[in-house]
């Protein structure tokens, strides 16, 4: 085995100390991450920040190299940024066919190697992608539309928190049996009968990531780190708009294969050109046997439908939910739902979207506010957060991409307008496109077709309801029929918490009680919050969960009889 | 909660030392069962042999009353023993809409109550169906065809194993993570942020067994506890041709659920005619969501490709191989082979059919012996297991069907036949149809589209091969292309069986070596053997493992912020 040569790095020596924090982590679920989120000199190192532009700045307009990778053409840029310029970098091209084939071919050491092998490999690619952070974020900026603070956060240590998180799952699970065993069974004549038993987890197979547009490494490293550490190739198939943080990510893990003695083809990079519509031969290959994906419910169902062979991770859409009851912080509730809404310009799949509330209002500290008046507080509270320009930008990020300012646009029809959006100029970049949130005024009964759609992006709706009940029955309806991956109630009766509990656990979701603070709904903490329970049509995984690993691994056995006599008789002769 | 309830039994406080046993031994592996396998007076007392055969007497030509279980009507009578008389028992008839509805109607207690408390629900269960041991024996033995010690061992303690088995993985997998937990995230400035979580594992909803002839409680009782606790009803579908111990199975369950203040719709038995393809309005119904099922390849492929709703555990047919290379023992292995050739006329889904050994030889104790040779070997290690009718009977038992007897029948006219299968008389069931096993031999090339197919029953085949290296790559490409629950290897070269444990590897099959004593290839030890891998196409799950049971529930959260000052506060006012 490659990790036995005296001349390589033993990854899992170095880093066993923290794999065995981050499992125990996972059972104890308090805050924990050992990868800093903030981007600060004295966290990262006088030159990190400087070091990291001019690696991204290094990138722009040239050629993309991947030593030893597949595929001799290029793939020609796609990327644009949403801070108004192209990218201009190309890719190496692989064929779907070359990409799987060259996979398959690296797999056979990777599946040889033993968990405690693959789980090191995984925690030194996460410390160097840790180490080059900054550059990451840079890429997820000009790629996704986020602010760098987010990009950095998000985009590299969160992230990397993720990644880890979905490796200390993969490497627990897999050494929940031993490598071997003797059985022995008494007879009720002569001796025992005695057997030595191997048992050796053994991937799948081939593995394909097909990642997002908004969150290219957050929402791809579990899916990436699982298959890896359960000893599977991965094809990392980027979005078209978001490839750099990806090509990075496959870099790091390439040259830490390398250097670990394995093949680097381990991980391979399937870069795409808009319409080529690689993804979909990916996933029917019949070589591939495990997809992980996050994007539109469209193209998950396809895949949960359509990709047979393969263990199919998904992350789709929802109707992400806030029912709102009562609260002793009014002032609270709307700053914190405000930035909510704000924050990357609602264009993540944990964004509110319905806002359920009584129309004859709810009780508050600053008295009972209608439906209608609930509506103009939060518009105005949009307004006090986002009245400076530059840290409007700061929180708002950039449109991602022609569709949601699209959908955008169309917003403006729906129901009545209660705040319009409206675009923001970048102190720094005139070109992005940037815009405040929508916020629309519905009815429960007559606005459901518009409200049971999602429309990702920064449009959220003000729904009237008859009270507190409907509007949990309507949590219930809702997000049982069309998904979710967040929810929120906002109440100062215990028993309207106990109900909003119920209802999200016969809905399948996720729910955030009266959030006033600096906790926020459409946030996740890795190791302590899931993100997708799997439970309600959003998404077929929680990241991460042993669900999310089990099914990338198979542990095989064989046995042999023991026969201490003959073993005497040998040793006597 | 029902079970803090003064007058309810503590089942969970009863039998937690034994759920923890039990959960160490499926992490040690070693042989461990609190069921004792052997029917004797000394271990089940003196009158459990009378009373059980009393029991199943008294079932006979009767209906069989489950208090308080949905469905009005009766099913006609269906089941008919293979030693040769009608049972005449009829059972609740329930539609599909009846049972799924009363088990979604029963669920919600079920639900809210712990992963401790379903556990120790289930433990009881598994209590009171080993102390019916015999009464099961009895039914399986009159429905299935086993003979009596394998029908009371197969039937009872072992299902039971594999129940409890299935408990304990379902127990420990909910309990990996905190029922509550404090988040506390240091800030840079102020107090930390500090949020309370709770997680609470929610399943997945209604579960439907679709159990099969041959091992109606082995096969069922793994998915029917794994769904139980992990909080989901489970409406129990027994082959028409074995519904008594399952209906059993049923009525136990639900008395214990009674007596623990559950609704016992929790468990229903949805028993049909012949003919009425209930499975398949089962597995389609919305409102089910998890679906086990053993038999045929044709309908557990339909079920993965139809039940999208629903998570499907399949077990299905497959082609066990054996690789003969070489021996140091060649009448143990021949003994061994002839007895699991025989065990059950072959009607068991480990049961080896693929027999490859080249067709110049392999090396023995005695000699070099051809292919030839050694199927006339075989024959005759088959005639001596065989030659006394009454031990024949207690090995063969009977043939389960109609549909058995004739594929052996059709196996008659297939390559050449070295041993032809013959009827057995029992000494007690003159009206029993039994058969020898028929032995034919076949050319690894030109009898392919033959072997490839799985012939279900006392029906295997001599294969002469080039060399091991070609049996091996035979064993690599059959069993990866149709599956195998089973795979064998007999060799004295340590070179040899590490090339069969990287074939078994990529095959995706478990192996066992060189079985020449009192363990047998189609034997599988709860707690230590795996049966079944998922990684071929025999099974889509493995019993029992983590992945058996995580995809059976998901662990939903809440979290709400704790204010420090706020609460002193208010202790102050």
């Amino acid at each position: 085995m490659p990790q036995n040569s005296p001349e390589r790095p033993d990854f899992f020596a170095r880093h066993r100390a923290l794999l065995e924090e981050a499992v125990a982590a996972t059972a104890a679920r308090d805050h924990w991450t050992p990868y800093p989120e903030s981007p600060s000199k004295s966290v990262y190192g006088e030159d990190a920040a400087k070091n990291g532009e001019a690696a991204f700045q290094d990138q722009l307009d040239g050629h993309f190299e991947l030593a030893g990778h597949p595929g001799e053409r290029r793939v020609p840029a796609t990327e644009t940024s949403p801070y108004g310029f192209a990218l201009g970098i190309t890719y190496p091209r692989v064929t779907v066919d070359e990409a799987v084939a060259a996979g398959k071919a690296a797999s056979g050491p990777w599946r040889a190697a033993d968990p405690d092998t693959r789980a090191g490999v995984a925690a030194e690619i996460l410390a160097r992608l840790n180490a080059a952070s900054f550059e990451i974020a840079h890429a997820v900026q000009h790629t996704t539309g986020q602010a760098f603070v987010m990009a950095f956060q998000a985009g590299g240590p969160h992230a990397q928190d993720r990644g880890l998180e979905a490796v200390a799952y993969a490497w627990a699970e897999q050494k929940r049996h031993p490598g071997a065993a003797r059985w022995s069974k008494p007879q009720r004549k002569g001796g025992p009968l005695v057997l030595d038993k191997k048992f050796t987890p053994v991937g799948r197979g081939v593995a394909v990531l097909i990642a997002c547009n908004t969150f290219p490494t957050w929402n791809g490293y579990p899916g990436l780190f699982a298959s890896l550490v359960t000893g599977n190739p991965v094809v990392v198939k980027p979005h078209p708009g978001a490839v750099l943080p990806l090509a990075v990510t496959v870099r790091i893990a390439r040259e830490v294969l390398g250097e670990a003695g394995f093949d680097p083809n381990v991980v391979l990079l399937a870069a795409e050109e808009a319409g080529d519509r690689s993804a979909g031969c990916l996933a029917l290959h019949p070589d591939v046997r495990i997809i992980d994906f996050t994007g539109s419910t469209e193209f998950g169902d396809w895949l949960e439908s359509n990709a047979r062979q393969a263990a199919v991770y998904t992350e789709k859409a929802g109707l992400n939910t806030v029912v709102l009851d009562s609260t002793d912080d009014y002032r609270g509730l709307l700053g914190n739902l405000a930035f909510s809404l704000s924050l990357y310009s609602g264009q993540m799949c944990t964004t509110p979207q319905n806002l359920l509330i009584p129309r004859d209002g709810i009780t508050t500290d600053q008295g009972v506010r209608t439906a209608d008046e609930f509506a103009a507080d939060l518009s105005a509270a949009l307004d006090k957060l986002l009245g400076d320009p530059a840290r409007a930008a700061g929180t708002l990020g950039a449109i991602v991409n022609d569709g949601v300012r699209e959908r955008l646009d169309r917003a403006a029809a729906v129901g009545r307008t209660v705040r319009a959006s409206a675009p923001v100029e970048h102190p720094e970049h005139p070109k992005a496109v940037i815009r405040t949130p929508l916020v629309a005024r519905l009815d429960a009964e007559a606005d459901r077709e518009t409200y049971t759609r999602e429309w990702f992006g920064p449009v959220s709706f003000v729904i009237g309801t008859d009270s507190t009940e409907h509007s949990l029955r309507i949590l219930r309806e809702t997000v049982s029929a069309h998904g979710a991956l967040t929810a929120a109630v906002h109440s100062t009766s215990e028993e309207v918490l106990d109900d909003a509990e119920l209802a999200a656990l016969d809905a399948g979701v996720h729910l955030s009680e009266n959030l006033t603070g600096g906790v926020f709904v459409n946030q996740s903490a890795a190791f302590s919050d899931f993100h997708g329970s799997a439970a309600n049509p959003a998404a077929s995984a929680t990241l991460s969960d042993p669900a999310f690993v089990t099914g990338r691994f198979a542990t095989l056995q064989s046995r042999r009889p023991v026969a201490p006599v003959a073993a005497e008789e040998s040793a006597d002769a």
